[in-house]
């Protein structure tokens, strides 16, 4: 089974490399009759996209979509959702000379090492542009889950302080999240939010770039979603996080802290909701028990590495092995978080749609 | 797509629940010609076992697999391999008497929101015995990849240490992996494994449980293995570690931390290796870069949550929402870290056997 | 993706070979909820048991199917059910002598082409008794569509009749439904069951054996089942009929005959039923139009060549090639159509649980 | 799991409807290496095309593709190729006014009856140019076929003869394949290709439909392609030329008529070839044997019915079960015959692909 499609009822197959012709997506599975038009589509690139502030890259690109198919008088019909955006702004000059260089922390060398050679302008397909298509999907599948109450955010919560010292974070000490879409951190600190803009600046003239971390949230997941035993909400949440690029942690609730934590601390209890349904009384659970939604909100962290672009000269080898120095130029981004928050929604909502419409088969009608 | 098969071309099918009559496993796609016998399998399943040791459960199961097809003249013939163990100690009556109430961190709660009901006898399919199914396809898996010089272990990293305060790790300094299958920790570090089995003694005696970290390592792994872009080496990976019962974090090469690091550190310079490949002269990335197999040793850490059975009371709801509290006997291991070792070495295996198979179709001959 | 699964959402994993301890299966994706219970396998693996009359092989096996999981108090839990059969009348001698030889019309050449070896006691898994499996997984099929009003049932159309001279058929020419059980060729035509048997015992005699056809049929199928485009009705269920072994053709409706009708002829008019909904006034298309049921009866018929064991000497070559002359012993039946009946509609009974599952996804709610 | 995809490594998605924007599908799965150009695709599509012949539909499409993605360099780069048709002749006037009746052996029915409505322009979906997507991924996987020394061919073999008399069929007596191309009926026989032609043109001015057979042959195969059990080779062609619309019958070698024939007749002996290799004195079986391939040449039958929309008045009923008349007017073809040749070696040449590349998995390195 070839890696480019995602979900097992709804389903996304994305297509295209950064220089090409477009980059696009087809969405199979979504059910008739959701109201749907290029807006609802739109609005989700345009977060997206790059060149929206300072802190991302320089390329400018309209990044505007086309619905090719799926959709009749403003409603899914069931059939595939094709969608497409050309690429306009691909420069692949920039690329030329460095072709037969392994830049560090790219996937040049292991996408050699996979097909025997690669379409080496602008990443092609390793290029974050592929993101286009999951942005779009994932457009869908969160009209999908309003219909049945579900709604996704995700904002930067920390970003690496390089000059706080080694192993620190400039971490959002206050949620407060309307104000995430505010600024161009999309941190729901505002103050922080500030200091995270100061930091990329910093790094950017440094010739550096910096990691941190998004956290993304579910609200309103309806408790039973997730299948038994492979299929585990957390497992193919897990798959959809780490195959954003850059991702090298994914956690959920405690998450890693989980470690230092005694059963007695962990183990939430459950209690009687207001409304007579049953509950937790702490979420230390992140959502999910046994791999399957109880209801509770969802809490995803991503920890992204620092963007391996940085202007500075790096060893490495060529296509022979012959040690080389590298740098890269072209329009590259200090730090993907902001631009990260919409991939990170994108993706989880695609599981939750994916397994909303499984729920359907768990039981005898 | 129901749940319980994993895997695209190496692909297991498990079964079974902790008080039915038997628990097994189908592994379908394995290449003809693999020499397999019984006791491959049995020696894995022995190192899973409960009631190895004082850290573990005293649920006594001698867990003999028997080897059903699939099998002609000691190699494999290219079909289904289906296995099975016989559930032969399982006391269901410590079940009956809770069986309408609600374990907190448990996935009574989440199965009957999805199911309508549940088998409450013995955690029914949610139980840990389910893991049997696993360490049976990651024998073969792990067989398969010798064949290609893959060889993956690993080991009980770190685990809770409530006497040092909150947050703490008791967590190996040393690393001698020969100690590894030495102690009943499967600590690498002799010391740090005496004072771990301290603590769990300690955690029994309060009636609670301990969290941790499993690190799992694969050496030898041929570059090039993943596929982009959703199947990326550690999406595939990442799922299989969450799809584990009670992992919460899962990361790789510097994990979580590259949050706190920049490009500059990150990145690791290509160099040429004394054999003339192609190799890195660091390996912060944990063996994996944009999704594909560097060649470099692939470092995975999982955080295991501490197992929610504890022998103190809890609150809890019963199904009808109405308060209760809820003493959970039968015989719970305060740390699963050490059983969690050949589970982990398992998932790990039959993600890389599955890739290596696909890699086989990336290129024209 | 290994080729032993079959089904999206109702899934059936078959493994075993013919002289191996056990033959089985696992379905995955029964929805929980479903009542079942061992006695409901066992009826429709007696119906496809050998040795039940003088028209099929000697083979003697009660053929015992246990239930090893996914049933809880009496119904599905949603959990995978898996079942086995032991093997207790396995001759390997038979097979001994020949194992080096490829029987004429057996797959014994192609094994080897395509797996360097093979399994070759009693045809390995390309036995027969593979379908043990699915006529287990299509038991429970049925009790999930009977739920729903599905009615399937099949019998022995026609048989080759060599002693009328070539490309002649003994075919049914009354449909008594109620007598298809009553007799050893499943035929619904007394009379003509009767001259069935009389060529059996013929070709027998005579060292040979026979082709012919079985018709299935399924009633009270709801409109609407089938997926666009590749995974309509009638691909998944030509798809099902084709990998019975024997199977040479798969016809709907009219089937080839519409090679020979003109639009007007085989278009079905649309009409008002009396109660109101929407129909057809005849059912040239078989129950099926654009892949997608129309609440007709489903009407499908299959061609299986004659059996390819016969007991006369065959030319053939050995493994090395060279020229021998064969006389396949064992107990062989010299027509498959009585058995054929069950396990055609077990297979058509798992594609449409499959559809019916399927199509609770099509809509939005 | 959706249904607009087909093949596991080489896996075809299509997408589009008659009358929105485009039509069009991606290819995932191709291995990286292949050398391909869009004339490649083009001429393959050019013979799928309306408007070729009196024979078939006045709609006049260039049907000029573009490829999107997955080409570098004039060669596969194993990324996905996505390519596109736009729709240019859509003339949805003529549906406006039918839009609430059901076509009588169209899908209008039954797809409203799944998905609570239909795009009706066109036939949306459900129209004949979405096999453009399958014409266009064939070609690729012919592509691929040749570099393994695979051919794949087929000719119309019979059409209804209405002027001879019900079941009367006019059929190429005579095989000359370099006929094929050279006339519009695709006959091999070219005294026959006329007498069709004559039969298409009374049929127009009766305002009817004919039916026929498309035959499809395969050579070069390599012995060993085919999954046991449920992928067998028989099976996946079987589901592949089923999901072509129209398509009523199925059938490979003898077909349905190895219901006349008895084992002595079909059996087919091995015998040594004069290269040393194994084969067969015979090809009943049609290239597959245990649904694996022998390395004969694979043959196989399709039944068209006779197009749905014929120019007559026809009785039927609305959407609200009304009766009404109802004239189908449009660009329709009284015969599917030629333009069903590509699109059946389209299909049979993507199964072979996805199995040549499934059988590098079979055996152990």
């Amino acid at each position: 089974m070839p890696g480019n499609s995602f979900g097992h009822t709804f389903r996304l197959t994305t297509w295209g490399e950064s220089h090409g012709p477009a980059v696009g997506c087809t969405v199979d599975g979504c059910p008739a009759g959701l109201e749907l038009c290029v807006s609802d589509i739109q609005r989700e690139l345009d977060r997206r996209r790059v060149g929206q502030s300072k802190v991302s890259s320089a390329r400018q690109e309209p990044d505007q979509v086309q619905i090719l198919s799926g959709i009749f008088e403003g409603r899914t019909t069931g059939t595939p959702i094709s969608m497409l955006v050309m690429n306009s702004d691909a420069k692949s000059s920039h690329y030329e000379s460095i072709k037969d260089l392994y830049r560090p922390g790219h996937a040049d060398f292991t996408w050699d090492a996979k097909y025997g050679f690669r379409d080496w302008r602008g990443g092609g397909r390793s290029s974050a542009r592929e993101t286009i298509g999951r942005v779009a999907g994932g457009a869908i599948a969160k009209l999908l889950l309003t219909t049945a109450g579900v709604r996704i955010f995700a904002y930067t919560l920390a970003l690496a302080d390089p000059q706080a010292g080694p192993d620190q974070m400039l971490r959002a000490q206050v949620f407060d999240f309307e104000e995430i879409e505010r600024n161009i951190m999309r941190c729901p600190d505002i103050k922080v939010a500030a200091q995270m803009v100061e930091r990329v600046d910093a790094a950017r003239r440094a010739l550096d770039s910096l990691g941190g971390i998004v956290e993304v949230r579910a609200q309103g997941v309806p408790p039973g979603l997730g299948e038994p035993v492979f299929d585990k909400l957390q497992a193919d949440i897990g798959k959809a996080m780490f195959s954003i690029p850059a991702i090298k942690g994914v956690e959920f609730g405690e998450g890693m802290d989980v470690a230092t934590m005694t059963g007695a601390e962990h183990n939430d209890p459950f209690m009687r909701r207001d409304d007579g349904s049953i509950g937790v009384a702490s979420n230390h659970h992140g959502g999910i028990l046994g791999g399957i939604s109880t209801g509770e909100e969802i809490v995803v962290r991503l920890a992204a590495k620092p963007p391996a672009s940085i202007a500075r000269p790096q060893q490495t080898v060529d296509r022979a092995g012959d040690p080389a120095t590298i740098e890269v130029h072209g329009r590259h981004d200090p730090t993907v978080l902001p631009r990260l928050v919409p991939i990170a929604e994108a993706m989880l909502a695609m599981v939750l749609a994916d397994h909303l419409l499984r729920q359907r088969m768990a039981r005898l009608r």
